[in-house]
């Protein structure tokens, strides 16, 4: 018996009516985790849950999870899910396409009216992205466990408002507890947000696992002088011992292989002005490899460039490691249901470690997990230009279809 | 006849009572321009001046001129002044130590029951700074006919405010046109802000002139990208190519001289993501020399900079030079004056260049200008330790009166 096929325009008009919450006038997406935009696109989502038949379910940190019965309820579900909220200049596909690919594996079984023995459900993690509240992934991080729910609600934006306030403003702080039942198994399907699927063409991506990760901000403390005056061999210069701390962690794909990833993305200044010169910054650093030991040399590196850049100038810094992510590895079984749902659609596919965190990475602590990924073009993603096809996401969505259905049972 | 004496202990307390205004927790001010404590502090000089006896006249740039009345109303003023507003980071001294030695001198001379011919001012230019609204100097700019009314009161800050409406909304949009009148001699006293005179030792500093100044607002565009999955060779970092320049711009004095300076003094982020390669920034660089055609070829040198590190990363730069201000020479008489004050007082006293831009600046352009120097702690300023003594204070105080009144014709 074929399994129900999904509705690849439906998936792409979904996505499309999503993508006007937020849009921007470069075609991109900025959805902002609780902000109005990322209301108004939850507002959606839930309206077509409920069209779709399902129960929705709110948790204390916002989690969103729409419920498909199964024959056996008291069997945990297979939930199929991602994020809603987006980067500043985030794109149309990153999180959105895994909860829309979610909802027409739900939309297609009504159609074909297939029933599972296990329930189905499609689910939004809060504030994946992690760019207005970090850490990232802060949500799931809380359902598996990996935070305590007082930390999740406790997390602030650069305004001082929490993540818990900015749930009561927008009216999804939910009352069930997160994280207090089982999941069967969780599968997220996503764009790869880098380049290998897109170049070598290949159609779906059996991802493996998730790199590494670790996140610090690191204050430097030099002192405030005037510009004017000030001459260039007497200053303490916050920003340029910074300005070596960026141009040194460059240069960290050399040493430590070309998996290796070094980000400065924001430096904010205690009391900015032009005429002044910097006395106190912080400034965001994210490291990334996909093996934790390799990570960790770059831990230690890191610590050696920040000494000396700020020792050369007179400057004090503080580096404060404000979170760390180790390697994932998904479940066997998860990943081979992948490889066989693909390959028995006739999709290409190949093997691939994902070099972006998800939600996937903390569900795959309290649930077998593993992803699906599909192309983007050239790789583009936190930018507004990211884009994939048609084609890709009616793809990625099938095998999503198959690989959750074999999971959860067909009935009938 | 010997001139009066300033009265130390008085002036002191009256700046102590001033840096209440803004004070902040490490003992400096914070009292940017237009804001609640720059209104307090203009609200306290207004009743002093009224004190003293003095009518207060307010311009439509919100300048402040406290008018003793002279034997002959229809002489030009000797007007002494400087700035009440601070930087962010300020100290207890910038701008407004001018200010209170100029309420000073009239004090004293009202105690002394001294008359003058023509009448004497003490002046409160707004915005020196120009951290709050930028370029600095705007309304002694605007007094000067440098720039129009219109350009002066539609200054934005950060926020999107004007110059403008901040002066409405603290009730300090004055009905007298700015500059309409002619002032018969300018003569500033103010903090050195440098190094010089403290480590030397000398009392005074005769002030020659001020160094050239050229500011510039540096736009970046590179590519936003995600940090995770972005090999660093692939990469359009805007915060590259902004910290390579940072780091040749401290090269500076190695090539044009010890007298050269270059400052980056903020990075705004378009769209800040801790977890996104930057795409789009604007940076600030403030270059000065106090030899115009040295910071010509400074500005050359930039252009090249600018160019160079953009283009290694793939990086669009738009280099907007938003401000240039020549260097300045003062009056010669005045300088003359301000000397011989010092020497019969008996102070030590040096000729010296201004490191910082004043409101003398462009006052210097319509009136016979110089100005007076008092030694800070280790050259500090811009910096909320900035501090200098109740002797320093007194003696530049002092200088000011004798220089003034010699200006104004004594006349009783």
């Amino acid at each position: 018996m074929k399994n129900p096929r999904v509705n690849g325009e439906r998936i792409w008009q979904s996505l499309m009516e999503m993508a006007k919450n937020g849009a921007t006038a470069k075609g991109g997406v900025c959805r902002l985790a609780l902000s109005d935009e990322d209301k108004a696109a939850r507002d959606l989502f839930v309206q077509w849950c409920k069209e779709a038949g399902c129960e929705v379910i709110v948790d204390r940190m916002g989690n969103l999870f729409g419920h498909r019965r199964g024959e056996d309820e008291s069997l945990p579900p297979v939930v199929m899910g991602s994020h809603i909220d987006s980067q500043p200049t985030g794109g149309k596909f990153d999180g959105i396409f895994g909860v829309m690919a979610g909802l027409e594996v739900i939309r297609a079984l009504n159609d074909a009216g297939v029933k599972t023995k296990a329930p189905l459900e499609v689910a939004a993690w809060t504030d994946e992205e992690g760019s207005r509240f970090p850490p990232c992934m802060v949500s799931s991080g809380v359902f598996a466990g990996e935070f305590t729910l007082e930390y999740g609600l406790s997390r602030k934006d650069l305004n001082g408002i929490t993540l818990g306030e900015a749930l009561d403003r927008i009216g999804y702080a939910g009352s069930v507890p997160c994280g207090a039942r089982k999941l069967g198994t969780y599968f997220e399907a996503h764009i790869e947000q880098g380049p290998i699927l897109d170049e070598e063409g290949i159609q779906i991506g059996v991802v493996q696992g998730v790199q590494a990760m670790r996140w610090y901000e690191l204050h430097l403390q030099g002192q405030d002088a005037h510009s004017g005056t000030t001459p260039m061999d007497r200053r303490h210069d916050a920003l340029g011992s910074a300005a070596e701390i960026v141009l040194e962690l460059e240069g960290f794909a050399k040493k430590f292989g070309p998996e290796a990833r070094a980000t400065v993305g924001l430096i904010t200044f205690e009391r900015p002005s032009r005429n002044v010169v910097v006395g106190n910054l912080m400034m965001t650093i994210d490291l990334r490899h996909e093996k934790d030991e390799v990570l960790a040399e770059m831990d230690a590196e890191l610590q050696k460039i920040v000494s000396a850049a700020a020792e050369r100038r007179g400057v004090k810094p503080m580096l404060d490691p404000i979170w760390i992510c180790p390697a994932v590895r998904f479940n066997q079984e998860c990943i081979d249901l992948v490889r066989q749902s693909a390959e028995s659609e006739g999709y290409s596919h190949i093997d691939i470690v994902s070099g972006a965190g998800h939600d996937a990475s903390y569900i795959a602590q309290v649930a077998p997990t593993s992803m699906i990924f599909i192309p983007c073009d050239k790789g583009l993603s936190h930018n507004e230009l990211e884009n994939t096809s048609p084609e890709s996401v009616r793809m990625g969505a099938q095998v999503l279809l198959d690989a959750a259905l074999a999971r959860a049972g067909r009935v009938l």
